[in-house]
């Protein structure tokens, strides 16, 4: 009875590890004290204290996760734009972590699930997916400093979103650029509409563009036009990938 | 001759030899890449370039320290201040990293000597102290991480500035607490000036503070006032080491 007993002590419980797992696959590693993951998706609404009568909510770790976010991105535009001044390492950074992409960002990863909140999800305005991406960067340095959230930045944000070409308004569209690439290589490409529905009154289209028969990318926005770049912009990352490893 | 000669290649020359002890003395860890601190002292009146053909200069450096300081300092007001939501942590770091604190961080290790430029240093207005203090974390950065930054930042902004309830205007004079402790101490005080000039018709004076006869902290400032409140805050943090050991 008792090694029972110690096993049940021990273990999560049930909430605790489906979040944990959550967590896990969004971080792409473990998380050691999850705690600093609930704050992290915890809202002022519900009044938390620590056991020392301080505030608990995801705001202070979102100031935290700003500049986390801010350090890394500037350590990375230093390294992979040496011919830029300290005038366009600013710009460039403050159009990476503009409040518009963080927002995209924390959408993309469907953070708003693991909200704790007294106030209804759906009265957030816009900007909760950005704040909650930043908090989720704040809890990243708490529980395992900076280097995983260097890791984490580098995964989420650069890898999939960061181009500096488009950031410097050299890349005027994602789907000329692929077009452009289908033609060299001698591929047959189709954008379809799989969606085209509205909500609240917002009309959303869902775009699907397969190359070869086969789906690359897919992507929704409130007009066919922008959904469109959407899903070939990721639809270039995908490529980029495979054209490097050429 | 062939050991000589191998010794005498490895060998750096006696300039960066004297620069490299100087920037130790200044880090309190030697530097693995000299370059990086090179680069954080020169400025664009050089026209340095790299082997690329990019510009070399502290400007770039500045926006990479700049950066690392903001973090490093969130990230010791979130542990040392629980009771701060974000607006209070937001307030406290812009006190801590004006732009007066950092000339001051600046010129109290005076790092303007290391300064290689065109233009004659003295045609520099006041903020270049805190724009190499800046650039000179950027270096460190680069050279040895974000862990060395971080002791950095420790050993040289927060230990010996950061005085939260300061930063709060809690503490109203630093002259009236050292007093206060002398009395209580039963310990007999005197603040001097052994200093009183004017430079470029600037009145500068130099105040000395002693305690039982013991110098404990010098400062000048532009008036009598001013210098002995600063050396007042010099001593206050000598002080409190000491009431900590007790």
């Amino acid at each position: 009875m008792s090694i029972f007993k110690k096993i049940f002590s021990k273990s999560r419980s049930l909430e605790d590890g489906i979040f944990f797992n959550a967590v896990e696959k969004i971080l792409g590693f473990a998380p050691q004290n999850l705690d600093n993951y609930k704050n992290a998706f915890t809202h002022r609404s519900l009044n938390r204290l620590s056991n020392e009568g301080n505030p608990i909510n995801y705001e202070r770790l979102e100031f935290l996760g700003d500049a986390m976010l801010s350090s890394v991105i500037a350590a990375y535009l230093f390294t992979e734009a040496p011919h830029g001044d300290e005038g366009y390492l600013t710009k460039m950074r403050s159009k990476i972590v503009s409040r518009e992409h963080l927002n995209e960002l924390g959408k993309d990863l469907n953070l708003i699930q693991f909200i704790e909140s007294k106030v209804p999800v759906h009265h957030f305005g816009e900007n909760i997916h950005g704040n909650i991406f930043e908090s989720l960067i704040g809890a990243i340095y708490q529980d395992r400093g900076y280097a995983y959230c260097e890791q984490f930045i580098q995964k989420r944000v650069i890898v999939p979103y960061v181009d500096i070409s488009r950031l410097e308004g050299k890349v005027i569209s994602y789907k000329s650029l692929v077009i452009e690439w289908c033609q060299k290589e001698k591929k047959i490409f189709n954008y379809d509409i799989f969606e085209d529905n509205a909500i609240d009154g917002q009309r959303l289209f869902g775009v699907r563009l397969s190359i070869d028969d086969k789906v690359i990318a897919k992507a929704r926005a409130t007009s066919k036009k922008k959904a469109e770049e959407k899903a070939s912009q990721r639809a270039y990352f995908a490529l980029q990938e495979k054209m490097d490893k050429k």
